[in-house]
């Protein structure tokens, strides 16, 4: 397998790699280093491109001078490795006054306070050049139905988002934000629990058209979502801003596993939809941000099994893309895509021009027992992407 | 427990308490009646309005004839009963030919096929005089990922609903449509899984002022998201046309239970939002629909069953209608909710006219320690939810 | 609602009001008070008795002679409160060396030193006088099917069990182990998931006479399982030593909920088992021991909510058995539940005496049709427990 | 890819590829063709056995003499096309008399006549030559804690099975029973959930020694499980019999995929277990039946989709194989194991010889934290295997 270099756009957030294992049961399984060592070990791997949360940074209480000189430790370091920051985040979920979360908080003083959070790292997004800014509710959700006016809670978001990309557009960034769905965990149901739903708040907002997702692979697993659907409905909308790869297995607590190490057939076709676009809509939107990575090494990994995690996750990206090409470039595979009528569904349903009237008054000879019987060969198709897969 | 009456304005499917009992493993248990017996009994133990798939009421290869003699008996059989056919739906997902979908099946044929029968649907709706006018895409799915190009399956849909709402509009009917999301069952993955897919669909059509939601309690819930929420996002997009109440208990199959035989508390606060809206919000969005149930009495019953079961549907909505009305106006509960901060999450986050610009250059003597300090109160609140259900 | 008393025998792990809110997001929402001033509170509330784990009496690392003075200062402090320490259990999971797990850990010195961690705790819970011996091997499990080797970890897993259990009898201690399940968190997969594959497991041992189960509420709950149907299971296979009580929202992390803000027609019907038996087999087992609680109080609590929510379990224990006396002493659901044939089940199926081929010889008149033609009434005798149930 | 031979021992249910594609909202979508038909399709395929419910050669109210002339026809075709019946069960669940159990039903009519259908089923099992009864209870369950007394319905368990059990003896048939466990569908919960739990019920019966296991793969999965967990517990338990190989696509309807079409790293780890069993454990148990699917053609397909899906199975079957056997023969793959104490686990805890007692009073000098820094390498582990996978 080939080594990956910046061409392939790899990124990964500084806390993956910086994990320590602390989980609800157990406390840290390894030491911390500081931001620069994981992204220069980082791109000693072959990474491209990293991202983090303010607070991966510098101390949430940290004063003007000691932020200001860990940016410029991690600028010069970036710098050197070659290193782009193509993403900041904010945490607004770790720090105990976020309990009810920032923008949606039961509490205005909070809100105010997670607000001005979220613009300064606006502010230090665009200052360190990144081009995403992501925002990821965790805390922006509820586990009692009593304890949240929900439409209270769309208002406030709708208003927090709408500041947010305002100020941007404002300050004139050239950023744009993309949203993080999760289902729940850590808050029992969190209030943008599905790409869906964060793409029903955007069409609602202001300024939604600098306002985008930032899927992660296991979140929509979470919510027993098929992944790649969300993903297309979000090309399809326009707004795959950006994305988090990591594997998950089943419904349970947020795994971030490696890339590939959850649902394989699923990272396949990921893969696929990512460098292979809608092979039948050539003009197509097609996803043409990094390939970026949210997942967690074990906690029973020490130091070694950090980097051979991060190791893991762009091997098998790169894996996975060979094998993507040569199941769409494989002349069997585009007949079995024919016989089973893929591309039929890019023909439109009417034909130009054709009204709902035009169809009813039409020719209605169509025999539905005759369509009955087609067979539609998904399962032989799909068995040559296993085939393509396996190798 | 009082006796509904049709100023409660419970409807039900024919398709309920029509259910023979045939499942995945066997075969019907009860024996079929009449549409309009049905309907008869459902008017006797208090129903207001009855809904139904165009195929409830005549046979799908059913000639003109005999569909305009059918219609006419259960005309006869409503007004007789004073009931209201409230909603009418189509069904493009029984007959094999639906067996990839109606409006995005891979063969052009049926997508054409399912379009028009969609639209004589439309038409039967209006002239039975419904208010709404549901669609259940159950077969717009894939069980792989190989077999279907999201994007177009996206813009097919589009099409479709486009053509539907905008013929509603040619013709003048007084008729919204209602789109109903589910995750799974009987495709693997059905492509408007959920309330936050179809809102987001509806925002990219051309006619989706017509276009809005009729959320599911069992279907949201098969997605492991919490209903109320569904319902509070789609009351505030504006678009809660419609509703089916039902019951599931958990990650399973579609159970269709009675209303309030799944998860009783979460079924409470459902009821809440119904009668009492957002409290917070006075001239706020109220759901001024039908109490529709779309529930399976379960295979186990004969036909005693059956109509104890619909009969339990309307009892259990009564119930948990009183105890949400007692909820809301008992003193200690609105003051629990101003100590959890409910009302105040309806307070703009920025002051009239404030900008991200000014909260940055503002006060920023905000405590986050104090604020980390705050006790909600969430649980206390939730337990006297529970005292007022529990009585 | 009646105060609580000890007669209610109500017990809470100091690890319940003791959480301090740390969560894989979030860090400490609540000060950490000493385990006497929790099991102080604790009985002012009404609580007769207390459980712990060796780490939340003494730190990992505490030598004997702090072991030793804390011991005496809490029973210096349950004496005097007049608690009973029903329950001790021990810590394999906090601390990094038990990443990989205990006593199924890859590393034999791992493996032995859990071991012995355990045999001391298994002193201590004899020396405070405990009747019950919690294992829960949350650490013994894997992510990864290559990791593990299975046969090996149950071999192990048996190892350590039959060592604790044969240690128990040697010392002539008064005490039973109860082993707790649960599928999944921290681990990927835990190997004891549910109830069954624990009876699965004693079913093996050698000393499985003084091992049973210790179900709790949500951890089958999250393996998608019906907990009453385990506590059955457990009850007919003589196992049912102790239980922990609370409340989960579907299949997401571990929420720990206060009893009865989960699945609340669940829990009526856990403690109509546990409170009113088998009503048809008034000489079958009962539950005997505490009535144990496992939750957490919410991270946006503070200390108020913390003896708050620890109220609302016991209050919800107390409503929800005043519920199911009246349940059971209704003669409308005694009838409901003659109809619905549950008595017949206690009848055994052949005749006293008769053997498969008496039945097969013996008179076939039995007409299926008929049967088929049963109404159970199982919906309408739900719905009256539902009517009691809300009062 | 080879073509499968008998020596590979793929076996088949009739009622896989004689599914018509009746799902719970739709109707069939092929046509019905003879058992017979279906078995010398699949013996044309490679197949080496083939399995039926009784009910799949002949009606449920066929005479004796239709029987009879059925089983002998399909005796022919089998004999001719050289094909095994390996398994045989029975159909207690598709009749509406059924509908509340077979063996747990709340009538006794019905528990009776269902167990006379079961001891014909196991005569007809033993008359074709069959070494295994499979005995599937989906409907012995409940969708209601009212409606069943937990307590009976293990008792009528119990005495159903032995009574079967012991009748296999009585009659000197050489065949053993496997109990398949399912979580739910069609009951809302069944009895015997998983794995686990049919353990902990035959560890209770009097002739638990001919009574095993079926596990299949989505069943487990269902219930949030891990399969390979599972065969690996029933293996150490001596209780794999038999087992059932298909593909389920997370928590959802039961989807009887083609195997290797749900979790395809889970589906690899199951063919590592059952080509190389423990490799820990030379002599340890190994499974030695046939490699049996229990998957449905999906309803888009047609008869060729049919043959195609067959053909799937053993295709993936025999891929997966190939690679288990390079993985588990590739000396990095050992070194890795090494690295991560796999073959560790194997070694017993305690010294020969060593007691409790020992343990406690030997040397003590562990250092918890030198080992909570072992790197276990798992990740790496589970790398080198998806490597293998992908070749």
């Amino acid at each position: 397998m080939r080594t990956p270099t910046p061409d392939d756009r790899f990124s990964f957030g500084l806390w993956t790699v910086g994990w320590l294992g602390v989980d609800p049961f157990g406390t840290a399984s390894r030491p911390a280093l500081d931001p620069w060592e994981y992204a220069e070990r980082l791109a000693g791997l072959g990474a491209w491109g990293i991202t983090f949360h303010d607070n991966d940074l510098f101390d949430f209480d940290a004063d003007e001078a000691t932020k200001a000189e860990r940016v410029e430790r991690l600028r010069r370091a970036t710098d050197a490795a070659g290193l782009v920051v193509e993403m900041v985040t904010t945490n607004t979920f770790t720090h105990p006054a976020f309990k009810d979360g920032g923008l949606t908080s039961n509490d205005r003083g909070v809100r105010r306070f997670g607000l001005r959070k979220v613009l300064r790292a606006v502010d230090l997004a665009a200052q360190v050049g990144a081009s995403t800014f992501v925002m990821w509710g965790g805390r922006e959700g509820a586990e009692y139905d009593s304890s949240k006016d929900v439409y209270s809670a769309f208002e406030r978001y709708k208003e927090g988002l709408d500041t947010v990309a305002g100020y941007i557009k404002t300050q004139g960034y050239d950023l744009r934000i993309g949203l993080e769905p999760k289902p729940n965990e850590p808050r029992g149901d969190i209030f943008l629990p599905t790409v869906g739903h964060a793409l029903a708040l955007i069409a609602e907002l202001e300024h939604g058209d600098v306002v985008g997702l930032n899927p992660e692979t296991g979140h929509e697993q979470m919510a027993n979502l098929n992944y790649n659907h969300a993903l297309g409905q979000a090309l399809w909308s326009g707004k795959l801003f950006h994305l988090d790869l990591n594997g998950q297995r089943g419904l349970k607590y947020d795994q971030d596993l490696v890339f590939g190490h959850g649902d394989l057939l699923s990272a396949f076709f990921t893969v696929d939809l990512l460098e292979n676009g809608f092979p039948n809509h050539p003009e197509g939107p097609r996803y043409a941000g990094p390939r970026h990575f949210d997942y967690k090494p074990s906690r029973t990994e020490h130091m070694d099994g950090v980097w051979e995690s991060a190791r893991a996750c762009m091997s098998t990206y790169l894996m996975l893309a060979e094998r993507a090409r040569a199941f769409r470039a494989d002349a069997r595979v585009q007949e079995a895509m024919a016989y089973s009528g893929v591309p039929d569904l890019a023909v439109s349903t009417l034909d130009e021009g054709e009204t709902a009237a035009d169809l009813l008054a039409g020719d209605d000879s169509f025999d539905p027992e005759v369509a009955a019987e087609r067979d539609y060969g998904f399962v032989a198709l799909q068995q040559l992407a296993l085939e393509h897969l396996v190798g």
